[in-house]
């Protein structure tokens, strides 16, 4: 396993080249081995039609958190590919932004299986709005991406 | 059952008020009672870390075609909340552009099951990409969103 | 919210009116308010074609931990209907026995949401097998069970 | 690809060596490369707390057809595992008897994706009682089951 640090770096190179971070404005918070953190700003540019954060933007972060926690766990020759994901929508996403923690909780060397948790800040309460399980394959970076 | 231009004025209205999908670049491409497509054309604004279109993306426009093919379906005073969802990525989101395409499969008067397919267009050649089921909430607009 | 013995009393009967459950071979282990434990010996009566225990087992006894967790929160006059569930298989189902946990995540009004994990002891050491997240739905029972 | 009458040969032999499959009183119906389909008459054995053939039950024919599905795709030296399944359950199972039909969506050389779906048969009617989509792994015979 890579030292601490090493993790880090890896895990920032991956974020900082997922253009839809950047697009959505989301933001790496904390990296350990097998757990990640992301967070989102509340934005109108992110709303559906209540007002309240996208589903599909609360999935996005939750699932760059649970992937990246996951590739944190790889050896550094191999690359993560999300295989499916399900997410139960807890509460409305609204306040002033999301955290997405995403942890590995079964590290095996084809597949690894996270769960994703997302919760809203607002007022100073803290409340999870979303659950995502998820399955995440180790991949051969050099061979490509599947089969 | 509202006439169907009827449905697709409220359909459309909707989608308009979805900020997110403008600022991933959706379109609304259909509507029919029961079945709604989106359009998402490929945009390095989307990408993960190997190029293709994020999860999440994919994520974002099938949840809200199948949310409006179940909202389609309801009466004039309901909204629809989106319960829980599950993806499976069949293959890279990869292309010159995503098709949504969300469908009923049980139309309930309290929940709603939808089926959504995701294909990508690519050298005239349609592949899938990925497969939702998911839960629809019908609430009443007026009482608001989530007990 | 009733005494927590009238709690037990209530999980208790509804389990033992599962049929299914007794087929198994399956008991209630342990009933707390929004958390509920049941135990399944092995048994090659259980097993799918590799000698472990059936995915199909497995379930069963993790949806009615969930489903009776969620019972458990709510009022008298309730019956409890599982929605949907999703099962991440985490390792083949050998052992002993294995040990179901159901526990309310989200207790709403209408809907509420479980985390199920199963364990299984083998050798003084115990291992999850699976991982369930799932919807619960509170229905009136004197109404009938759905719309 | 092994002719049309091996392939039944090999999905009879493994749906003979489930043990569950006997217990339960379910059937292997008919085997069509990448889809099977399981039979399973009501019996009192079977219920939840609500006379209903329990969810868990529902879900053993539905994961078991899928399996099958996939392992009638795979090479002569590979078995079948499930990763992952979610079910959605959209009508009480009642009836005579669960009809249950798995396909293979993705037949990828590691990962299979099915869809499965229910049905009950009541009355010379024919209902979808639940929706299963379900991740299915190729491994190694010979090799061992999991990581």
């Amino acid at each position: 396993v890579p030292a601490a640090s090493a993790i880090e770096q890896r895990i920032r190179g991956a974020f900082d080249r997922q253009g839809f971070m950047a697009t959505i404005g989301a933001s790496l918070v904390a990296v350990r081995e097998g757990e990640v953190e992301i967070a989102l700003p509340f934005s109108a540019a992110l709303t559906q039609q209540h007002g309240f954060i996208h589903g599909g933007a609360v999935t996005s972060i939750v699932d760059s958190a649970c992937g990246f926690a996951a590739l944190s766990m790889m050896p550094a020759e191999a690359a993560v590919l999300t295989i499916e994901f399900k997410v139960n929508l807890l509460s409305p996403a609204k306040g002033e932004r999301l955290r997405a923690v995403g942890r590995v909780v079964r590290p095996g060397r084809t597949l690894m299986v996270c769960i994703g948790n997302v919760f809203t800040e607002e007022a100073r309460r803290s409340k999870q709005v979303a659950l995502m399980t998820t399955t995440m394959m180790v991949v051969d970076a050099a061979k490509g991406l599947r089969d």
